[in-house]
């Protein structure tokens, strides 16, 4: 299939739309990308994703793939060049699609609670939830440089929103040394994940995303 | 692998352990199978699961793989030699996976507020609000006997929360004609859906789904 029919419709700031960005470079496909407006989406959205209007949707020869864990694993089936994104053994492939979905379900949320808590009390209570879930995170990673092992796969993608999205929003409520100071094995994966230079090109300068989280939470710290 | 392996940990009245139970019969494997107390969880379900310590869990040769969608994928790339559960084409793999995500993100929690609403005013919103979902449903099934085509696929398994919780649900709130009168196509795949030998084997007797429904939603309806 033909890479110059690929394109993305994405966000700058969303880790969703990262995730994608990440798959595609590490395939190596080549995609047009169109950046949307959230407060004023363009009809190709509206009209790739009716039901739930939401980046990112890649289109495929003008086909759409919508919802991030779908993308990526419709990137991994599509383009067998690349280095997999999934694992070969399947009960390998059924605890990485376990971890991605936990992320997105556990973790996101916990961050955008955490950044979007009013007062010390329900800081805390966000912080207390989110760090059960590290500690979930820290055991998986123990003894390996990648959730993938030696590389970057499926879980290590997903897990945008730790190694850059939840490190913002520490920095924003003012406890930016929880991870180094409590979760030692995450912040040693976090520096090994953003090393890499695709990832590294693909997600967004942390004082950009600092500013926009900022602005969203409406926060002074 | 040997099938004499393989244990399921379930609740006979969840949708979730249910779309286990009808993929492991569609792959013909045997399977050993214990009925969880929610209110007493097993060492073996907290052990597994220590996570969510929600059921369904699947054992197989000892290892535990979570989350029923996981399953799903899980046994359709172990157990070849059954009907596929997945599609073939990644293009249709993705919409079906979206489908199935779109089943327990937004269907299902809607089936559980119609259930769980208080009074006229909230029902009716709830109402509202699963019909939006059930146009997608509709449309996407206009001109198919099955979401998978001829056959009985993903989406249909995760449809069973369509098939018969929310027809107990509707029974239990006094309005058991909706499908059939608003929704005439996914009224005849319920039919031809429940018409099946194995998913009408597995799935739970519907006087007793609904008994069980008004103990749960505590109502007299």
């Amino acid at each position: 299939m033909g890479d110059q029919e690929v394109k993305l419709l994405g966000v700058w700031a969303s880790p969703f739309s990262k995730r994608v960005e990440i798959a595609l470079k590490m395939k190596g496909v080549s995609y047009e990308y169109a950046e949307e407006d959230l407060s004023n989406k363009s009809p190709e959205l509206l009209k790739y994703n009716p039901v739930h209007k939401k980046v990112p949707v890649l289109l495929h020869s003008g086909r759409p793939i919508c919802e991030s864990l779908v993308i990526l694993e419709y990137i991994d089936e599509t383009w067998k060049s690349g280095p997999s994104i999934f694992p070969e053994d399947p009960c390998a492939r059924a605890r990485a699609r376990f971890l991605a979905k936990f992320m997105d379900e556990k973790c996101y949320p916990d961050i955008w609670k955490i950044g979007g808590s009013k007062g010390e009390e329900e800081r805390e209570k966000a912080i207390e939830e989110a760090t059960e879930h590290l500690v979930t995170l820290e055991n998986e990673l123990r003894g390996k440089k990648f959730f993938g092992g030696d590389e970057i796969g499926l879980v290590d993608i997903t897990a945008n929103t730790i190694a850059l999205w939840l490190v913002v929003v520490l920095e924003m409520v003012g406890i930016k040394f929880l991870l180094k100071d409590k979760f030692p094995v995450i912040d040693e994966w976090i520096n090994n994940y953003l090393d890499n230079s695709i990832v590294r090109e693909t997600l967004p300068v942390r004082q950009d995303l600092l500013a926009y989280c900022r602005s969203v939470f409406q926060c002074s710290n």
